[in-house]
């Protein structure tokens, strides 16, 4: 793998390597990835479970727990990486399009210090 | 933000900036945002409901398509990465971490061609 | 227990008690149990994941898998009913009334046969 | 439909003839129906996005809130019934039997008052 990779095209890469040698493409569908992104997702959000915010903060002092979190956090990028490399999609680029429209869609001027609910939105 | 960021460190700040500016970082708790991903999984996955295979191949030729996967795989991400940044995890080396423990967990040999799932998994 | 009970308020007050035999009904906020819905669907959909439609057929002869599923649809229920029962919302008449709004949105005249997709949905 | 239905298998009928109506039992697969339920259970997690318990407690006296709650439990209750249906599983029984267990694995003696958190359960 040489050195750390950083950008998200290293990492879908180092991801698509792994499907290949095992010749997983071919189960490798955005609806199976997106399907497994969305398990995933209930997985990172169990380690939360039953917890309040202090709860949360005192478990981030643990090692353990630290631990599970990025490994439920890997699980999550990993398929989301996979869904979008089999769909064609720039991740990266999706993100910085998305953003762009939420400067647009919650101009600071309205939204500094009012919580981001769609209740409170304007429509 | 200037030239495009690639690296999940680049993308993670241009996000915790957006945050900072609407004074929205007392509702950037990981719990909350763990939820929020969870929530973005399910509708990136509803863009697959009721389709088979062959209908996500179709639809995956349609702009309107590729657009709005496009914006969905970037709520989860932007909600994956403020987890991540809330938490002081560093996602894309979890990402490396997690690929390393799978290639153990999956060796080639004996995996090479058979289907992931956890029901014919060695134990 | 006595008898096999079999509306949605037997099944309630049949969790209710044994929350309440274990104070644990402290934990029982409708935000948490909404949070364990969805932590539970996701378990629910992890026994599909990786399968087509074909293999889920085979998988429905085998008793282990039967076994695991029936688990799965009583965790997702169980909580939902929690949620409901916490908030104060009766789970029968809520169904009740959403297919009277289905069967208005849905006119039988124009979807005899159509997919129930949102795209391609009269607006 | 008659008189409210309160059992399962009531509500159960009323949505299959919804289905059969509109000839969409070739859609209901169970794969398919797992899917949508885990997007429903996403939004009805969405209706919590961003509040905190007291935040919840001041909606619940809202209208809006608890009629969009009710329509949002609906959807995934309907979703499940179909996913139990479709796959032969009685959710009445698959409750009561999971019941069962939940009271072995959750001795009162041990539990009463302890947090139903998997890190503090004994293995």
């Amino acid at each position: 793998m040489g050195e750390k990779p950083h950008t998200l095209t290293d990492l879908a890469e180092m991801i698509r390597e792994f499907v290949k040698e095992r010749d997983w493409e071919q189960y490798n569908h955005p609806l199976s990835l997106a399907i497994s992104t969305s398990i995933e997702a209930g997985e990172l959000l169990e380690l939360f479970q039953w917890k309040t915010k202090a709860d949360v903060d005192e478990a981030l002092k643990n090692d353990a727990f630290r631990k599970a979190l990025a490994s439920e956090i890997a699980d999550v990028l990993i398929y989301l990486l996979r869904v979008a490399d089999t769909a064609g999609i720039d991740p990266a680029r999706a993100v910085i399009e998305k953003m762009k429209v939420n400067r647009e869609k919650y101009p600071i001027g309205y939204w500094e210090g009012r919580a981001p609910s769609r209740f409170n939105r304007p429509k």
